[in-house]
């Protein structure tokens, strides 16, 4: 038989996945489960989206569209940068990918050479290590804590960078943390990677879902970022599959010939129901359910905290609470384990997030109803006092 | 700046897009162009699964599904291979993915390592050779002619084969050539991989666009086959994006983490709706439609060859003929321009399948009406005789 690629050793499964596989083993079986696990907001897709998805069903004609998505999307998305945070994008520089995980995937194939480092925060999302194993790149995983709002700084960057480095990966609001970096660090880390021509790719996709000052884009502060959304999240398409890369004009090549070849076109029914995300009308119901998202937050920071779990640096954006459990626990994986079969709570332990002090941290997403959350933790309550 | 990988400057773009948007501006300046560089069936998304799609937008609940795909999805694939091909392939080997670009993706992924050597036929479907630069492996194109009906053959694939070779890829039906593997071609090369632990990813996305007998399936001749497939194109469902790949046992696990990774999930309403595609109503459609496309291709079959055009092997599926232009000119590339200029034509010239007498070559696909391709050899007789 014919051996696997190497990379494959070096990817990482989701580890949270058995535990989801087991919590709905336990409901099959008839018993509650509070769901804390889940990176997807619970609400449904709104209606004027799922309207322009049905009225162009009507027609029948669902074909590729270009590589580079449908113009009039790529052209909305322009505007929103333009009108949200007064940046001017051409739309030739906004690439409508399958995802967010689309956009990763494009700038990763287009970043990284076989042994070039990436520096990533240690915590941060698994794919974006995984992504840079695809191309048999290495992740460099770097320990971050409360202390930098579990983020990057120059000085942390710079003390990291190798004459093997070629670049790294931000994300603000992160996962798992739901923390975001200030201005002034973004500007310092940009600043440090123009001197070293270093490239950086700022991971966006949880932008609007922020419950203090909105958070800045890496556009900004400099046209040769690369930067990743979806509308996903935020817009609460999670299983439409879209999302979108932004690149500097230097890049606008590379990323439509490997458009081409990777995705030929993203989804042409999401693309199509899509322009209407930034319609008036929708960005209503999305304020609604943010507003909806910070008074979870704030239930459930208190609650945590009340609790014995440590939160160092308070998350103002994303739908998650990174949260230390070194008072009840040095054992995450195993207190995970135990709060789903013994107490009926699924969270997600640290370790899929990376190693720094993964042992004693659990992601708490808050994408169940204040109901299902104030139920969840009267159930940890009993479980931990027990 | 900083310095963009490698792999970019192997990857080549679809140089027919250019023609492409060439043609678009003729027709916008009000000339008329016969579309025959279109891979897409001019068909419509068959009315039972846009029914479906229209039924699952009500509910508005558009989440992520398993990363391998709805189970009900993957169970009617199962069952078409049964009932088709008296295969009993397990649904857990099949994986639903973002289109056969997903499921070719995910196979690189696991079986290409920097370096090594992947067989492919030359003329080919353009994408394979890039999925292969795209994990740094090296597409080895083995010249082809209608000789082997430009299929690959165990004699080929053992003289090219070098102890850097993993593996290798075949189409049948081919794109460009519509040609196809006979059974016992197929058996020798997979008998040949199997005595040198090498693998095989057998691209079978045009599997029921054929006009003679079945194409038969690797999956027929071995478990350990990497096998491609997908919605687009017998099904109607192109922007839809969906595709599937079956893996051994052995690579269940790596496509599960892999896939988690890559995608997160395939297009939730694309999923639902594809369980339909193997409903009887919906497969006679398909029937008339494969019908329609028989037609169309023996009118032009005899039409290309009545204007001196030459092809080798009579293409039995897809909607592709593969044609030689050798008494007419020596550089298919400025021929394919001066048809589109001066005849109002659009077809696509050999260079994006390869190097192998690709100046002299052309794929012309019969994605429009029989009407239409009785204009555009109409165009293309006075063309050639001007």
């Amino acid at each position: 038989m014919y051996e696997l690629a190497q990379r494959i050793n070096r990817i990482q499964p989701f580890h949270v996945m058995d535990l989801l596989a087991r919590a709905q083993q336990l409901e099959q079986a008839g018993r509650s489960i509070v769901h804390m696990e889940v990176g997807e907001p619970d609400f449904p897709t709104p209606p004027l989206i799922l309207q322009a998805a049905s009225q162009m069903l009507t027609c029948g004609s669902v074909k590729y569209t270009p590589a580079a998505g449908i113009p009039l999307l790529r052209e909305r998305i322009a505007e929103y940068y333009e009108q949200h945070a007064q940046l001017s994008i051409a739309a030739e520089r906004i690439f409508i990918t399958p995802g967010a995980s689309g956009a990763l995937m494009l700038a990763m194939a287009m970043l990284v050479n076989p042994g070039q480092h990436v520096l990533l925060p240690d915590p941060c999302y698994p794919c974006n290590r995984n992504f840079i194993h695809l191309f048999d790149g290495k992740p460099v995983l770097i320990p971050v804590d409360g202390s930098t709002d579990y983020q990057l700084t120059a000085d942390l960057v710079q003390q990291y960078w190798t004459d093997k480095t070629c670049g790294t990966i931000i994300a603000s609001p992160s996962n798992p943390t739901g923390t975001m970096i200030s201005a002034m660090q973004l500007q310092a880390v940009i600043d440090f990677l123009t001197r070293q021509n270093g490239w950086i790719v700022s991971d966006e996709i949880y932008h609007g879902l922020v419950y203090a000052e909105s958070a800045r884009s890496a556009l900004e502060f400099s046209t040769d970022v690369l930067v990743i959304n979806s509308f996903s999240k935020y817009f609460g398409m999670t299983g439409w599959r879209l999302g979108w890369l932004v690149v500097p004009d230097t890049l606008i090549d590379a990323a439509e010939k490997l458009a081409q070849n990777l995705f030929i076109s993203a989804s042409t029914i999401a693309q199509v129901a899509a322009v209407h995300a930034f319609d008036s009308e929708n960005l209503q119901i999305l304020e609604q359910r943010r507003l909806e998202f910070q008074q979870r937050r704030d239930f459930l920071y208190d609650a945590l905290r009340s609790l014995g779990f440590s939160i160092e640096g308070k998350p103002h954006g994303a739908f998650y609470i990174y949260a230390g459990c070194e008072s009840l626990t040095d054992n995450s994986d195993a207190f995970a384990r135990d709060l789903l079969e013994r107490a009926g709570v699924a969270v997600t332990p640290g370790r899929d997030f990376g190693e720094h002090q993964a042992h004693n941290h659990l992601r708490f997403a808050y994408t169940t109803s204040l109901e299902n959350l104030q139920s969840g933790v009267e159930r940890i309550r009993q479980f931990v006092s027990a």
